[in-house]
């Protein structure tokens, strides 16, 4: 392999190359935004949310941050104020405006944002055409990992978006609803089954944030964090599959899977109506206490975005709000709901093992953000083998989000990307339906707290075989 | 009295009719808007501020819901959803937007409520125009009300932009400086004497909303709210002057007040550094016992906006953040402060009748929102009689905001405007710098909670004779 | 008068002298406890209340610290630990254990407590018998403040006993219930007519802890504080009557009262039943906006106390769980439910100055603790003046707990007694069922937060003539 | 085996049977209580803590809840206000009293609960007397159960013992000290290597609560639970050894484990200080980001019950307030205090499943309960394998408390006894100084929320090999 190959779009596939890719990425959260007024991008729905415009500067500052500052000698910072303003979360790259309060940053001005994100996009490009004193692998490797983040954040824009139209009495579409809603039932639910044995988890070893690699032995390379000893990285054609890949999602390693059953669908809007005509929500032997207790307290009597209106229960989607559709899948519901209900269907939830397990077959591919659709798809079949796996929803799982074996943190402030995150939340599965293509792997590990409902989160049954 | 005389501006003078002050108040609040971002516009700071949009919606909303649609036959709904939207704490005008998320409207977007506030303007003009059928003395004096209320709500957008302002960590000015602070100290403070007496205090006889009268005998008509008993106004010549006033200003009664001295100035930022200085935030017995668990539960120890930097303290203030200026007035400290100080001091604050009585021989102006400075101004002269009396800062006084003996609310919605929070607060008296020229009088009586410190608020002492 | 008046018990009347009204008191606060196991002595039923050996102790305390300790060389401290336990709010006093967790206090245990209380009550005959270097006026004052002090706990010992076995679920009674109750409505309401003019209100000049006088031409004498400068005593015969009154209740200063009318008893529960019939509780305009935020978050549907049991409201007594009897006044209510009463019934409450007036010529008797009946009575007459002025229950009065003019805290701890407590409150006058004889007065401020319950509340309406 | 085993004691041990391990069990909750007054017996330290007479009298509850209302036909239920009083958290018994409020069952009195106790105990021994109509297997899997769940609130009752003395001022003991301590470190830490492979874990099949079988064949039968499908029991031969197990701890099942080390001991005091001055408690990036927001909102500085006393840390211990010795465990640290400091030695938190497969070798004797310590004891050898295994203190692992492969949870109340907590807690191994011998087992799962801290945890350290 060829380090040019990373850095040149080929001619006929601009997404092939990591600066086509990059390219690609951050014209699309402009795209994202463009829909929504100034207003709509400075609003911060909840606590759990961002503004718009904190995602769009935010994803700018990471590159600013982590590839620009440290890695281009020739670059100077744009203006030191926003490293307090747009950091998220890293202790380790200084003091930061409280999370809560992200509404406040009505300054810089929506378009002081977008200069900002085209002043470095510009300062990649010049990073990209110095050639010999231009991106080295460390770089690179966080260059990719700024286009995985970017993703992340694109998902959440559109996720944030919904809350905040949510809580506007209007119930304003982000974008018109197509057609109208349908009646029909999802298909009958099928299992399939799946043989137990010692399974090979996750990805690479030591990789976590690895260049994409179109083929090749791999490159290795190691990335010097700040004063820190240094992470090893490689790039290379992996039994898994080649790419990128966070660190959560290694080491590579096994796991023991008992023999077990998957539906080949996810749980639609017409079960989840049964559920709640039998008293889902209002039997506590069907709940874990925590999440008795948060239901209480928070009034629980349907999924989030839930509305009767009219005798008729409605939704609010990015699409405004509709009449919920039996045959799609129930949406925006937490883990101690998705819990709940399968303990009513007498079934549960699958681990992220069994769930990595039974994607090995399938292409990544599905309702996703490159569809355009902003909300999840009914089941079309019967029978035929699982679907819905990725794209749709993300899918709980039992499976509490906790490091792999052999898990070390990089030092420096990116290695507190996912690692400081392992207590107290559940591992999601699949990419849903505002996912970017590309974006979601096999092995990706999302993760949220159990009484999280804001996300485009979902439930697929599993049981013993 | 003319009828008349109220509708039509006269030439000389825009101001000298309701027309021409409703004219003019409804542009003000949009040339306070205007150096202001769509962004900055649509954020809450805070629990107790609202978005300026807000504010400028609301205004509308309150002439829509009390004049128009109660009192024009012609008018028809501009939007039924609006009402929803923009409802401030009107029990009786229905359910309404959460408070603490006005900031989520962004929807009707900032160009729909121009264009409703443009609405309602013209529909206002033309109920004017119709002569015979247009506003009935009722009507009139609600416009009356809503003039008041705009104006009300002008000085609110002001503080709540100083409130997000100084969230933002950039600091942002809403205007820019003018000229160099100053290092002069206020002039010696003097004492003002006033004997005891009997003094009729607030305002005429059951006049809640009086339509501004320009000479003549007055005027009487009764308001028929609805469904409700009626309320009976009068605007005729009286005592203490004429013109509107607020229900809560009435009726007017008399007071035994004792010879008392007031002082001749505000307190002054160099003598709240001498307190700051002689540990007054951390001596407990200074304090209320309410103030000093406040102040402790809040970490108060020192005014609101002021910080330190390299050293010496600074204060953000519309003009930005600003070296503090020890001879101007200290500002946004809380009823707690302001009490704390005058028991360090050896004084107290003056009661609410105390402060009416001594403004008795003055004219109502002084630096409020015409002056456009934005900020409270420093004394000027160690003699000569009572300074900064109108404008500068809202008065703290030591009497609790109380109905006055024989005060009733009005039935219906509008009964709701200031009755309702006569329990837990204190009165302020005098206006501030952002105060609106013609808002105050002597017989206005602010009110907020002992701990707020958002509002343009500041100290004047006093003492018995 | 002679000094060995104050000291000596007369043969004939124990009570006639300080010393036996100290004897006295002191046995009362243990007669109290003693229908209370340990257990339930220790136990604090709600962060307001405290527990029963809490107050056994507290009021100990406060003669050795304030009495023996500065006063009685010859006394040393019982034990040091005591003073952080069992000091409720004195910042002068030093640091306190927190207030919430004061049922933690299990050790020092009961009989600890009690033998502190033999100790402290042997300190005090000592030192009464000391003669000449016995205890100075100072003292002496400082001893009758201590009597007061514990009756104000006597009277919080039932209140807190009531609230702890309401959240008992087997709902015990401190005494037995005896007799039947009855389902007569209270006599028709009268209202007495009181004429305006100047009144004096309040006690005596700068006599904060007034030693009681039997007689003669009184006594001048100044308290030490802690290093401070002194405040001056008087105990002489006044037109206001004679003996111990507290700091809030003076400085006598003249108010100007208009015409009033006051009704004859207090709002019956029969009453209160028909304002809950109507809505008493579901209609915001009756409410003020802070007391409908209360009721609301607290989900007020009945007083205090009140529950339904087989489709008929019970309230819980110091008697047990009754039934509630028409006839009875209502308890147990806030200031927000007395304030929302009055507006329903087109009345209004007195202020504390016209309760103050109207008691002017009755005697200070009533249901009070002597009377043993640890419930409120219903009136007994549809005419012939004022019933229930004092005892049965605290009357919530319109006026703001705020300082009479000239009121200055006296230095030292003794100085935090009431005055810091001087915001955000009201005032309550009468006394109750539970209140001590001898503690209340005429001029007597009692005071809380409005919204609270747990106290031994009622109403009395008002209305102007 | 013979059922008549079972319920007749042995004449040289009488904690061979059920029945004389019941009585046994029974009386030692009473030796518990006993150095205890009555008051310290009714308060509650916080809201996760109970009152020791709650304690005595929910254990109490449960076997007349769970044995004697549904088993034995001739039992009458002592009293049905008891069920309410002293149910925990039993949806499926009714409504109960709210925990955070246990403290206000000052009535019943302690001498009531003493009678309860006894009542129930000869309604037992009746039961058992009975012969041929006295305890059905199911009722002997259920007494079995009680003794298990009595032994486990043996330990809460002086777990929350020592917080109520740890929030005294005087810091009481209770039971005082013995000996002075010494100020030797712990000796060096060795690592002991475990091989990896596919290990069973947990117990039985199907086995939630083994009546204990002294050898044979074992037992089988179903427990009827209330309308519900049944539960299947077995009381065998196993590998995992014989007796009572928790549902929680099976299915038995198969974990791939990783070679790996464990530490000899556990983390001393001596260790702790060493993290203390290395800025371990204000060094984010070794925390969780939960663990470090509660961390700091909490203001940890030193484990729980750590506090300096002339300069020296000091800790309270059931044998009241001691210097901390370097020697001994550091005890009541949170899961977060133990990852951030594994973290810190560069080290990590063994699974519950190395911990497991680490302990098979091992005898279950340790500093229990009966060695009447009270607090950890140091380490004693350098060398020589495994130490403080079981007794001393809790150790957390780095497992969250999740269902075994093919849980299920038993119908009906008892079938909440572990199940519904299943979600954010981690599982703690071993048992601590305050287990009552005979409770706990290698299988045993203990769990807590990561950021608890008033147990008695510790931390044990692993490593991958």
């Amino acid at each position: 392999m060829n380090l040019d190959e990373l850095l040149l779009p080929a001619a006929d596939n601009p997404t092939s190359s990591l600066r086509g890719r990059l390219a690609q990425t951050r014209a699309m959260s402009l795209r994202i935004a463009d829909p929504l007024t100034e207003e709509d991008q400075i609003v911060q729905a909840m606590e759990d949310a961002s503004p718009t415009k904190w995602h769009l500067a935010h994803t700018t500052w990471f590159f600013e941050e982590f590839v620009l500052k440290p890695h281009d000698q020739a670059y100077r910072e744009y203006d030191e104020r926003f490293n307090y303003c747009f950091n998220s979360y890293y202790e380790n790259a200084g003091p930061r405006h409280p999370r809560p309060k992200r509404s406040l940053l009505t300054r810089p001005t929506h378009d002081e944002v977008i200069s900002y994100r085209h002043h470095i996009d510009r300062s990649l490009d010049n990073f990209f055409d110095r050639g010999g004193t231009g991106p080295s692998p460390e770089a690179l490797a966080l260059i990719e990992l700024g286009i995985n983040h970017e993703q992340q954040h694109q998902e959440l824009m559109l996720t944030d978006c919904l809350a905040l139209f949510a809580g506007n009495p209007l119930r304003p579409a982000y974008r018109p609803a197509e057609g109208a809603g349908s009646d029909k039932p999802a298909p009958a639910l099928e299992w399939i089954d799946f043989p137990g044995g010692i399974y090979d988890i996750g990805i690479g070893e030591r990789l976590p944030f690895a260049v994409k690699a179109q083929g090749g032995e791999g490159l290795s390379f190691a990335v010097k964090a700040q004063g820190g000893e240094g992470l090893s990285f490689a790039v290379k054609a992996q039994d898994e599959g080649e790419g990128f890949a966070y660190d959560n999602e290694g080491p590579r390693h096994q796991q023991l899977i008992r023999p077990f059953r998957l539906a080949n669908r996810l749980v639609s809007n017409g079960e989840w109506l049964e559920f709640m005509a039998d008293g889902g929500y209002s039997t506590a032997t069907l709940w874990l206490s925590d999440g008795w207790a948060t239901a209480g307290r928070e009034g629980w009597e349907a999924p989030l975005y839930w509305e009767k209106r009219d005798g008729r229960w409605h939704q609010m989607t990015l699409r405004g709000l509709l009449p919920v559709e039996p045959g799609k899948p129930v949406s925006h519901v937490s883990y101690y709901e998705a819990d709940a209900y399968a303990r009513w269907a007498g079934k549960r939830l699958p681990t992220e093992f069994e769930w990595e397990v039974a994607s090995e077959a399938l292409e990544v591919e599905g309702n996703m953000l490159g569809a355009d659709r902003l909300v999840p798809q009914a089941a079309k079949r019967a029978t035929g083998g699982l679907q819905q796996i990725f794209g749709d929803l993300w899918e709980w799982t039992g499976s509490a989000y906790l490091p792999y074996p052999g898990f070390k943190t990089a030092p420096g402030a990116v290695g507190e990307y996912n690692g400081k995150f392992m207590c107290n939340q559940f591992v999601l599965r699949g990419g849903s339906c505002v996912t970017p293509e590309g974006h979601v792997r096999r092995t990706y590990r999302n993760f949220f707290y159990p009484h999280h409902r804001w996300q485009f989160s979902g439930i697929r049954l599993a049981r013993d075989a």
